[in-house]
Parts: structure tokens; sequence; C-alpha cells
């Protein structure tokens, strides 16, 4: 039902997914490139030092299985963000945990209670595909244990009269639809990160999947768990509503590990949808593909998917073509003669019978007619179908090439997301200026809500073959991000999450207060501050460790 | 377009709504509670004595409206829970505040320092239609100011383009719906309390209205907001959605002016709806109305409300009449015909053009009718929503007559809510039995969701004339009630809140963890423990209060 990229092969160490699946970049975008940014300087990802590590330091006794193997330990020490695979990639080996700790349900208890007591670190880990800096493995004095979800997963139990299923924390997003499918039942949360990312990770981070428009973000989905932490253990029962004081789930979604280890999550489930479908249009300009978009969700056409891009995102995706090759400049030419000038791509998803699918897709055709769209016809959409989880590779061919690309995200309401839109694409435009660098800005919303949308942004840039240069880069533009998010008044973070790397302006955009009321609960249920302790509530800015 | 009971008059000191509306109790029902409960020992309303009233203890100076008049203390002093009732109406003059404070919003964060610094309790009011403790003034050595929000009210600023609006937290229902209306924007949300109660009421205890199917809950509205602690102030600006940590706004919906004085509220829109439809059906029995109201949200059927009544609530529904005068005998006759037992109500409701009411009510009339459903017209969803905020002005006239009727309420997911239903009202029934009294127990499903629904109870006793042994008695069902939820995993309220008379089994519901982690965040901001000091934290039993 859902086509995932490959599943083929062992996790890359300093790269995206599976070592057997590889993206290579089209030509066309990598000139594309060259032309904007100048040529880039190919890389080559060079082997990590394993016999460097540092010993593993003095631990209490751990309970369940711990690894000190040195591959494991590399492996286990960073994310997926841009800064995690230069230094990857670049051969630098960064800081690592003294052990890798992969405990069963009941021995997560006991592990904190001893990594309490003797004042170790512990940072809980699904499927470490943060790209925020949020299962890092920092450097100081005391031990660090990574808590690996990986034995903590699977179905518990399956509520089909109230839609109701329970996973542990650490099952992987596959495993999740392989377990419903034969109840005809889906969970419908599908984040790029989706086959290598577990509903734990989902939880803690906010996360929202590809069709949120469709089955609803995380936190919709969530109806209750279990967190341990050092302190107690949280039980939070599957309730369909309840005003029995503040909702316990809400502190726990976001909460990054910070106030406890999540092992159990019971989410609502939907139907299985017979099929998905997505159909793609183009839009004359920006401003009509949101006032297109903003109509869709008033009218509330029963969408699964709304994809809405720049002109130059736009441009990119007509460049490496959408589905046939000869496409971009045929459709280009097209356009042209009906008055469409650059142009905004919008794809429109539905999921279900293929009735449901006929009338949504109709309903929305006949909104996205009313402000002027082209179609594109089905082509496109079923490439972006079976492409959906294999961009985040692409990543990884472009800095071979020379060419870094980061992404982030937020969200505003309609009536500020055209402002939102500019002044962050001027930030992030300019902000390698000073080193005479150029960046070039795509940016998608692809999450639309009733009251507003997220905005996801896409930059590329030249990145020095020297990692710690090429960090640097990166936290420059990064740090401009941030800064001009916050004086926006925008949000950090859409649902990539706070990590370290927005710790510090974290503080900005909740306040003070704000910020006073976590570190509360935080330090209520993890007294010694030994849960993750660099996500949410550090103020350092850790960008360069 | 919402048809309010009268807003005529004041508002009534020892009993529900405005002087100017009285609802007197059919002898119909009067004589069935006779039947099953024994005679009532009539009751009149005492006046009560604000002669006697305590000396107001010396406060340090607070800015803005301050008032030690006796009237204005003693009307602020309680809810309007059913104990409160008993008091008041008793004539026995309970704690009252030294003052009641009524701030502009610029004064709230000056009156909370003096406060806090000086160690006075400050309860935070809006509308005072608790039914749970949540804004009683109980004796303590603090003095108490009760913090009155109608100052802080009206509409602020509107963003139609997002469909967002922003309020002073102490605006009334009718006064948002009279702001929006000229917009052809609506709120929607409608709870029982609706003419009396206030937007930042609803938030801080989780309110639903009548018509959450359609609109959502309190939650599901509330995009923004400001709250003023003692320890500073938390803004939380509009956001579609975010991945920024634990949602705050979440921490403060439920908070019950325990973390702060909520002063400002930004909810999401809709447009107003053409016209408002309810109709009736019955159907052969409890199981199979669940059964029915499960289909109606797997089917996503698109209605505004459902309200499923189980048979002893539809006896009584019946024998007070639903339209017409005759109608009750008339029905019942026709449904013995058709095979329909004692059967149960059900109402849907619809809101929106003529279109689509008929075409959602010819919807779930397909779904009733596949649960062997018998349809009685219009005529009784037409008395319902001209009747649907005068029902709580019944409870009055049946104290008159020395009937007490209390409600609670309840959630479980659709697998668990016929358990939840028989241990509960098993529960209710046999709770006086030790006095040798009977209690008559209604319920019905207002507020279903895809995973399950609430319960809510109405239970009918006999009080004694004498204030202290008939809230004794009240007690003892509350008691039984509360251990009951918890015995059962049940939550405690579905929209009531949990006040200061949930409270000491609260911590049994969220567990030690749950409890510890909200009061890090209520220390965090309020150090002082000054603010509501006895709803939601506060462990002991305080229903004789």
């Amino acid at each position: 039902m859902v086509a995932g990229a490959g599943e083929s092969g062992a996790r890359r160490l300093a790269g995206w997914g599976f070592t057997g699946v590889t993206v290579p970049a089209p030509a066309a975008l990598l000139s594309w490139l060259g032309e904007r940014l100048g040529p880039g300087a190919p890389q080559q990802v060079r082997a990590p030092r394993l016999d460097v590590l540092p010993a593993a330091r003095r631990l209490p006794p751990l309970p369940g299985e711990v690894s000190d193997a040195a591959l494991d330990r590399l492996a286990h020490a960073r994310g997926q963000g841009l800064a995690d695979l230069l230094w990857l990639r670049g051969g630098v080996t960064p800081a690592v945990p003294d052990v890798v700790a992969r405990p069963r349900e009941a021995e997560v208890e006991p592990l904190l209670a001893a990594c309490a007591s003797a004042g170790v670190r512990v940072i809980p880990r699904g499927g470490g595909t943060s790209v925020t800096g949020g299962v890092n493995v920092l450097a100081g004095e005391a031990p660090v244990v990574v808590l690996e979800l990986s034995r903590i997963a699977g179905l518990l139990a399956v509520d089909e009269g109230s839609s109701l299923a329970s996973f542990g924390a650490g099952t992987l997003g596959p495993a999740i639809e392989a377990a419903l499918a034969p109840r005809g039942l889906t969970l419908g949360h599908l984040p790029q990160s989706w086959e290598l990312s577990t509903l734990g990770g989902w939880v803690v981070t906010r996360s929202a999947g590809q069709e949120s428009l469709g089955y609803g973000r995380i936190e919709d989905l969530v109806a209750g768990g279990e967190l341990v932490a050092p302190a107690g253990r949280l039980v939070m029962p599957a309730r369909p509503a309840s005003a029995s004081g503040p909702d316990l789930r809400q502190l726990v979604l976001g909460s990054e590990g910070r106030l406890g280890v999540l092992t159990r999550v019971t989410v609502r489930v939907s139907p299985r949808p017979a099929g998905r479908e997505v159909r793609a249009w183009l839009l004359p300009d920006w401003e009509r593909g949101i006032e297109a978009a903003r109509a869709l969700l008033h009218e509330r056409v029963s969408l699964s998917l709304l994809r809405l891009s720049d002109p130059t995102e736009t441009a990119a995706a007509l460049l490496v073509g959408l589905g046939e090759s000869s496409f971009g400049s045929l459709a280009r030419r097209y356009l042209r003669l009906r008055g469409v000038g650059e142009g905004c791509l919008v794809l429109l998803g539905a999921a279900g019978s293929a009735v449901h699918r006929r009338r949504a897709l109709a309903a929305g055709a006949a909104v996205l007619a009313s402000h002027h769209a082209v179609a594109l016809g089905s082509g496109p959409g079923r490439k972006w179908l079976a492409d959906r989880f294999r961009h985040p590779y692409l990543r990884d061919s472009l800095l071979d090439a020379g060419y870094a690309s980061e992404t982030l995200e937020t969200a505003a309401p309609w009536s500020g997301l055209a402002g939102a839109h500019r002044a962050v694409a001027a930030t992030l435009r300019e902000s390698l200026a000073g080193e005479g660098e150029r960046v070039v800005v795509l940016c998608h919303v692809s999450h639309p809500y009733v009251d507003g949308a997220s905005l996801y942004f896409t930059c590329f840039f030249r990145v020095p073959v020297e990692p710690a240069a090429a960090v640097a880069r990166w936290a420059r533009l990064k740090r401009a991000a941030n800064d001009a998010l916050i004086r926006h008044g925008l949000t950090l973070s859409h649902h990539h999450g706070v990590g370290s790397w927005h710790a510090p302006w974290w503080r900005d955009e909740v306040g003070e207060a704000g910020a006073r009321a976590i570190a509360g609960a935080a330090a209520a249920l993890d007294p010694a501050g030994v849960l993750n302790p660099h996500v949410l509530l550090d103020p350092v800015d850790r960008l360069v460790e």
C-alpha cells in the first residue's frame, strides 16, 4: 500500500537510509546549482577511525543488553542532521556514548534508576533520524548511555471497536503498517523518515506525516501511552477526551526524551484506504497558490495531502522531471501558452476508495480551477508517490558533488504566510554573503490547517571539503535562520523538533515563563537532570559541537 | 441564531441563571420521582445573612477596582455546584473572599505580584458556574481575593483570512457570538452554561460545547492566548501547529487558575451556520444505541451534535413531553407496536446551510435506520433547541420540592462504554443505600469521538432540609462516584473539570508522576502557591467545606 524506498541493506553510518539504496543527483539539478552557486568541490566519504574511540568510562551495572562495541558506539553517536553528516563523512570521530543499551520494557526503570543515581546521562533513541541534534552525544564529564528502543517494539494490543492500537515505542513505521494491514487498518502517519523512524520518536518530536491533512498530526493520533521517568512511571490510559486537568499526553508530545523514556503508545487508527492518488497542477503564482490552498482548507475538501511549491522549488521540480523525462520543457512551453509564467506546483492527494478519491480530487480540482490552475495530469503525482521516501537520499549525492542541502520548517497563520516566506527566504539567501557564498532557497507548503500552514524551506549552498569549515558555514546559516524565525514571531519548528540546535532560541520562542514551566515539570520527573540534557532546556549554542 | 433562555434580570445568588427566568418542575416528573424516591421535603430558599460576614482581613494595596461590599463578597464565594446551592439556599453563610477585585488587563500583573508577596490567595473567576468547587473560597489563614475577569472582556482582534479571533478571557458566551455574527463568523462553542460562562473559564476547565461534534472541544478551538502568572507572563501566539517542545497551550487548558490568570484567548472561528436543526429517533435498546452512535462516528457523518439517552433518561424525557403535551404516551404506544420496548432516544443535529443540514441528517437517518431506529420527527429537536440552556434551572425547582439533581460525566473508549455505564450507574444507584435512600440514575452520551464517547449521568435523590445534612448526603454520593471512576480506570471528568471536589482523586487518575509534573510546572509559575490553592493539586477531601 505504502511504497517504500527499499529497506535493503544495513543503515548507513554517514548518510541517509539503507546501504542498498542510492539516489544519484540528476545532472540537470547539478548544472542548475552550478549556475547559481558556482562549481562544487567534490567530496568523498572518509572511513571513520574506530581505533581512536576513547575507552568507555566506568558505569554502574546496567540491566539488559549493553554494548560497548566500537561500531555500535559510533553508529549511535549522532542523528541525521546536516552537521552530523558533515562530521561523519569527513572521518571526524565525534563524541560517542560509553555504551549502547537495548533494554526490554521492564529493564527501563532499573536502568534509569541506576543512571540517575550515578549521574550518568541517558539519551533515548528511536530511529536516530533527528535533524535537530536531538539524539547527539556531546562531550562532557558524565558518562553517556544511549538507550536504544529497538527491543521495545511491536504491536501490543488492538481495540478494533474503538479504533485504537498500542505499540512499543520503538516500532518502526513499516512495522506499524504491517501489523495493522491484516486487520484492514492504518495509522496513516508517513513522515519522510517513515522507513527509519519510530512511533516513540514521532511522539516526542511532534512529527507530522505527509498525509497529516487526512490523518492528522501525531498529536491528533496519540490516545495514550506510558513514559518511564527516573521519578516514576507516567501511565496515560487511552481517553477519547478528558477535562481532568492539563493533558499529560501533550506534555510528553514534544518532550524529546527530556522528561522520560516513552515506552508505549496507543494510537487512533483508521480504515486502511483502498488506494492513494496524487495529482498535480500549476498555479500562476505563489500568492494565488496560497489563496487556493486556503480555499481548499476552508471548503474542507476531503484531501489527505496538499503541497504547494514556490516558484523556485517549482522550477527545480520541473527541471528534474516530474514523471516523464521530457515533461519539464513540454510543461513549461504549454504553460507559457496558457499565460502561467513561472508557476507554482500543487500536488493534491486523496486516500480511500476509488469513489472517494475521485470525488475528493474533483472537488479539489474545482477549487483550483477557480484560481486559474492548469492540470498536469497523474504522472507527476505517481512519481512523487513512488519517490516520497527516496528524496532524503539525494542529500548524500549532492554532498558528494560539494553541495549541501539543509531544510528547516516553520508555520504561520494564513494572513502571515506570504510575509513569513519572504522574510525567511531573504534571510537564508543572504546568510552566507559575508563569506561570499550564495544560497538557493526553495520552499513549499506541505501541512495546511484551517488557520494557517507550514513552510518547508530547502537551502542549497556549497560546502568546503574540510569538515570543521563545512560545519561552521552551516552553523552560520542555521543561526541566521533561527534568529529570523524568532525576530518574525515564528515557531522554530513545525515538525522537526527543538533538539539541541534550536534550544537556545526556544527560550525566546516560549518566553522565560514558558521555559520555566517545562523546566519545572522536567525537574519533577528527572530530578538529577540526566535525561538528554542538551535538548530543549539547554541554553548553550552547540551547533558546532 | 442561538436561542438563549432570557438574559433577563440579575444573576441569582442561590440558584442558576437570571432572576427573571424560572423553569417549574413538570408535575409528571415530580410524581415519577415521588414513585421512585418517596415524597420530597419541600424547601424554601432562605435569605443569606449579610450582617454576619467576617470583617475583611488586612490586604496589601491592590491596583484597580476592588470591592468589599457584603453582597459582592457573598456573590463571589461559591460556584454553582449542588453543594454550593445547598449551603446558599439554606441561608448558611460560607467562607467569603476578603475582597472582589475587577482588574483591567494591565492591572493583573501588579495585583498578582502584590498578593504573591503578601501570601494572599487569589481565585480567578469568570462566570462562576463551576460545578466542581473550582472557584470556591475556603476557610483558611491567608486572606482571599476573588479576581473577577468581567473587565477583561470583549473582542480584541479578528484575522478573517486565518479564521482567528482574539477575546479578553472574561468574555461571556453570548458576547462572543454577538461580536462574531456581524462578520458572518461563529465560535460554535455552546456549553450548557453558555449564557453565564466565559471563554477563559471554558479554556481552563477544558469545556466541551453541546456541538463539539461539529466545532470541536475548546482544546481544538484555542489557537493562542496569554496567561499572567506571579513568575511571569506566558505569551502563546496563534500557531496552526508547532513542534517546538511540549504545547504550552495544553498546559493552560485544564489549569483551573492554578498556573496563572488567563487574560486573552485567540480562537479558531468558523463560518456562521445559516441554520441549526435537531431531529429525534428512538432506538430499540442501549447497546444498539451505542453501536449506532459509533457507526455514525466511523462513517464520519457531518453532524454537529449527537445525543443518545439510556432507557431511564429516555423514559423521563418521554414523560415530560418532547414537543407536544400528548407526545409521550402517543410515542410509547406507537413504539410498542413497532417492537421498540423502552427504547433509547437519539438526537442528531446539523448546523450549516439548508442543503448541508438535509444531507447530513439524511446520512444520519440512513445509519440509524440500519440500527432499527424509529423517527420521531422534528418536534422533539425543536423543543430541545429552544430549551437547551433552560435545563439547569430545573435543578432549583426540583430542590424546592425536596429532590436534588446532581450530574457527573466521564468518557471511555467505545469498547468500554457499556461496561462503564453499567458500573457507574450501579454505584450511583446504591450510593445512599446505607441511609435507606434511593437514587434514580439517568445517563446519556453527548460527546462522541472516533475512539469513544462521554457518559453524562444525572442522579436524583431526596435531600434533607437542613443544609449540613443535605451536603453530607451529596458528599456520600460524590465520594462513591469518584471512587467508582478511579476503580474502573475512568477519567474523573469529561468537561466539568477537577476543581476541589475531584482533586483528591485526581492524583489517583494521573498517578504520582503525573501529579508531580503538573505540580512542578505550577511551582515554577506560582512559587508562593497563592493561586486557587484548593483545586487540582490539593489532596484534601473538601466536599463538605
